[in-house]
């Protein structure tokens, strides 16, 4: 049986340390293909580039690995793998991450990490994203490597449900060793701004995005950020049907036409 | 009773002629507060400016009405009115768009105009997002009028189940009068990516993303791209909980500890 063909990306960018644990991880698994971007997209969401141009280079920083940086978002090099530099090849599993700084509750929805998974899932490919709760260029990340390897075996061999992607986070590196994998669900909760509004030379202002996460349902155990806190590893699956069907019903007996 | 106070972005940017469109009819409802990108955020998806700083300018385009322009994105917008712009005030609507172009299926996971809507409902304020089918810059709004009007007047009226936001699309105009309002989910389907690979003057490789949307179930009718055929204004309930509850069931039941 040949190898699986795996696609690597991330968000911090082709240099950081978290896609080289991956990268690693990968080959002892499969066939590892990189496109990841030439510089940080932090908080891109699922951006794309539709009305500027995407440029590539091939890149030598992991030896004889396949790999390209690529001046276009997480999604972009998703795409740019499927339909492009892999096109007519059957990709097997696409990875993300591991992204420095966790995306469990509602950062998945700004996570650059998760949206090359989601992409994946839109095409039909396995997908997961993966991110550590410490945002330190110089996290941490050993801890990480058997659970990576259980969770990336166990979706190869069982085959993820359709259109899925797992957002999966690893709690930091701490004097416990980790607790074990919980699958569990997206926390209700939200980033409450606090903008720092500067002036600059001229006397124009302009603010730097900052912020705190607040969780709405802090009682709950069921969740996420709370498993995370239990040091827990945790696995959310994602799909991109954003459609509420429960609002559905109520918005159905409106008044509209 | 005091008006309602309304909040108003996009993502073609503060010129477009989508927006004048919706700050018209808000005008007839509320107090219009308006925040936009100083330029276009298409296919922006849910991103946020967390790595650089955020710069706005207040605008006269819109004579008397409370106008900036930002340097960021429709999200940033979004929470820049809230917790900096209108702070202490309570918002009662956030509303996005007209978007040239439509934002049915997979499209609202691209898109810069639902990001912004869908960031309204995470802070907890009623949003909608509104896009037309056709992207052009002169494109012709007026056919769609009446419906704002009719969903935002039921919307602040009834209220929107928490932390939904509506995703409105419109038909282009036709010789044919719209057929009504139709209350729908998202369609099933994907952009198939055709990258157009060029060559720089220095002979190294860029592409243009381009492509064909395909629909995973064209036999269907209760989703939005077969209502949006049929010249139905369609309404899709978003949320932004991206968890899968059936794939959670099967996944575990996984041998993951």
């Amino acid at each position: 049986m040949s190898k699986p063909l795996i696609v690597v990306t991330n968000d911090d960018g082709i240099t950081s340390k978290g896609i080289r644990v991956l990268i690693e991880e990968m080959e002892k698994i499969g066939e590892v293909f990189v496109v990841a971007p030439d510089s940080p997209n932090s908080g891109m969401g699922h951006a794309i580039t539709v009305d500027s141009t995407i440029h590539i280079k091939k890149s030598p920083i992991f030896g004889d690995i396949q790999s390209y940086e690529c001046s276009g978002t997480p999604a972009d090099c998703v795409k740019l793998a499927k339909h492009e530099l892999l096109k007519g090849k059957t990709i097997d599993l696409v990875v993300s991450g591991i992204n420095h700084g966790n995306n469990a509750s509602i950062s998945v929805i700004y996570s650059g990490t998760m949206s090359a998974a989601i992409e994946g899932a839109i095409e039909g490919i396995p997908a997961v994203g993966f991110s550590l709760n410490d945002f330190r260029y110089d996290a941490d990340f050993e801890h990480t490597r058997p659970f990576i390897q259980k969770i990336v075996k166990e979706v190869l061999a069982k085959g993820l449900p359709k259109h899925v992607a797992l957002n999966v986070n690893f709690p930091a590196v701490s004097d416990k060793p980790l607790a074990g994998i919980k699958v569990t669900r997206q926390t209700n909760g939200y980033w409450k701004e606090e903008f720092d509004s500067r002036k600059d030379p001229h006397g124009r202002p302009y603010f730097w995005m900052g912020g705190a996460f607040v969780n709405r349902e802090p009682e709950s155990m069921d969740n996420d950020i709370a498993q995370l806190d239990q040091n827990f590893v945790t696995v959310v699956p994602c799909k991109y049907d954003l459609t509420d069907y429960e609002a559905l019903e109520t918005i159905m007996k409106w008044d509209l036409n």
